[in-house]
């Protein structure tokens, strides 16, 4: 059974966070900007990078540090992505050398992460300067305040936590994530940090990461692009005192589903908080072949602009819907193809065997003014279905986009 | 040597053409919405059709037609795409034939084209009842009616000719067009129709408009979205007596040059026109090892709405341009990336082998705010080139886009 809790990454025992503004941009708004989380015990860490062929420095370092299973903690910033810039190795290597500095442990027990403008140098001596003082306030009700700091173009803060039993044993698991632009299916496509005091090994934490990374971020479409910076980070602490997790066994099934769960929560946060847009497109594809051809057509329908700009305006325009499968690449049989439009306000069935079915139109545009939209497409062939999430498109991504670096 | 000349579809010697509005949607603006292109003697006839899964069922139609490799015009509407609807393909066969009672021909001697919103079925009766008037009126002047009959979201009117030298007789080839949204590079990506007096072989047409494709409508990005309606279609009537072109000899190059300034006159207009773009972003990656990739990495430039976005904003975001190349699956070494944005206010090096060049962003901003723009990037790498083209992308697409069946 799993429980929500509060307490974000602070959630699981022996993890402490905080963060502080340090002027990383070199101007205001004086909003947190440097964050730190520290685990009082070791973690079997494990992470997933963006498979952009441009990494930014601080992905490189984690992937070294992080290379033989194990970490205490995270040093991150907001402000500037610390890639494509003079210097970004030794930046992102310093930024590890005063969180060691700062909390008494070794550089390479850090991962690091760097979320912001591409193409500027890190100004590293605002962070070295603020990070002593942020370690020595790192409390177990840290979490909201380093959620802030990672924040860029997002409109919400990402924070979860959840609890679940395991041998007898409650085990939390709690996470902060950021995300709002050049969010694409390739990777964990964006920043997400991810604490649990389950007792599991590396290489089983890596498993149940990959595996749920596929489901939940991998799905997630909101502008096409994926940046250099992308990372997601779970650091397990072993606190809970729970059987240590070393196979594939039932322990490790409830641990995948509650990591799914807490990975679901952040995908469609970061679909909901798509830069400008109004509300959150989910596209299910069922009745398929394959689950990979599901995925495939549901991915093609978020990520199109045309149906994307069709949810902004509340118009049901089914037709988009075929032709961006047909974009796909994924065999389907479009004269099969029945598709619904559904959200909180009720359901209408557009497309009937690929024809347009009598629509009350009045009900469909109330039923797209939801904050939360599902595009349900039929396709009458097997028994496979796939999930994505996307978002509307909207006037407001151009702006917010086109003055990023104002 | 290549000469611009006036006529569109009717300046090769034999087409005539014609369109009128005849109410497709049912209500006005009263825009011609039915044309007629005729030759009178019969054609060498070649098509590329979109790659789209869902295929409208004139592309169909046409695929029958010119199966033989010979056709007499075409007909084509605009208001409806007559695609994923009741009795499409009956429609379809129906305007061959009622083009046909209206100029003395077989239905089998039409290509057939529709273009507009999907899903709805096509009101065939007011374009049989429209026909034979249009028939009537067929003449050498009318190009222009025919181009602006094909126009839908369309700002601007698509038609250009030129003429060439071939054995000593002058040869003429002319084209109309549409597009501007659902525009992707994989197919040929929107109507055109191309008329030629050439003396040419069905197979030798359709070689080099397969060619030409490749490079010019294939390499236009707007949104992603590929339609069910593209369609490009190439007659040539022999009627400029020049020697037939049987073989890849030294006239069809010359032909086929001829015929590539034709599309990529074409390909550059529709980039222009993309919905609510303000701008022509051309993307030229040079100095590659394949042409194959420096055209994914350019088509990637431009498929980008993060770019897109900092385009319209005339924001010199070259850390965009790396993260959407690195996006692209095609190999590079960022750090050996120059990337120039170029226009007629000038050229500004925006990063150096990539990291940031110092740069002016007075004057960058003055480049970007030009009617066209290019964004040039230096792979150093070895010898290979390629150019797409692309647009910016604005609050208006979203508006035009959202209420485009309103």
């Amino acid at each position: 059974m799993l429980k929500e809790i509060t307490g974000g990454v602070c959630a699981a025992a022996g993890f402490k966070a905080n963060a502080a503004f340090c002027g990383v941009k070199g101007k205001g708004p004086e909003k947190p900007d440097v964050a730190l989380i520290l685990s009082e015990q070791e973690c079997a860490a494990a992470a997933v990078y963006t498979l952009n062929r441009v990494k930014a420095a601080p992905l490189y370092v984690t992937m070294e540090h992080l290379e033989n299973g194990s970490a205490w903690g995270v040093v991150v910033n907001s402000g500037c992505a610390n890639a494509c810039c003079p210097r970004s190795h030794e930046s992102a290597q310093a930024m590890c050398e005063a969180a060691a500095a700062a909390t008494g442990r070794e550089p390479k027990d850090f991962a690091v992460a760097s979320t912001g403008v591409i193409g500027q140098a890190l100004n590293i001596g605002v962070i070295e300067k603020g990070l002593p003082g942020i370690a020595a306030g790192l409390s177990e009700s840290g979490s909201g305040l380093a959620a802030e700091a990672i924040m860029t173009t997002d409109r919400s803060k990402k924070e979860i936590a959840l609890s679940l039993e395991l041998g007898g044993k409650e085990v939390r698991l709690g996470a902060i994530a950021k995300g709002s632009s050049m969010i694409h299916p390739n990777m964990g496509t964006m920043l997400c940090f991810i604490t649990t005091d389950c007792a599991i090994t590396p290489q089983m934490l890596e498993e149940a990461l990959r595996e749920v990374t596929a489901r939940t971020f991998n799905r997630v479409v909101v502008d096409g692009d994926s940046s250099s910076n992308d990372m997601c980070v779970a650091l397990a602490n072993g606190m809970a005192g729970n059987p240590l997790i070393e196979w594939k066994d039932e322990d490790f099934q409830k641990f995948k589903q509650a990591l799914e769960e807490v990975c679901t929560h952040m995908a469609r946060a970061i679909a909901a908080d798509g830069t400008g847009s109004t509300k959150l497109i989910t596209c299910r594809v069922r009745s398929a072949r394959s689950e990979e051809w599901a995925e495939r057509l549901a991915r093609s329908v978020v990520s199109s602009d045309l149906i994307k700009a069709s949810m902004f305006a509340c118009d049901p325009h089914w037709g988009r819907v075929m032709i961006a499968m047909g974009c796909s690449k994924a065999p389907f049989r479009p004269e099969h193809v029945d598709i619904y439009f559904r959200s909180e306000a009720g359901e209408v069935l557009a497309c009937v065997r690929g024809e347009a079915a009598p629509l009350d139109m009045d009900k469909a545009r109330e039923i797209l003014a939801q904050k939360e939209v599902v595009i349900d497409v039929d396709l009458h062939e097997g028994e496979e279905e796939a999930v994505c999430w996307g978002c509307d498109l909207t006037a407001e991504y151009v702006q917010i986009n086109g003055n990023y670096r104002k």
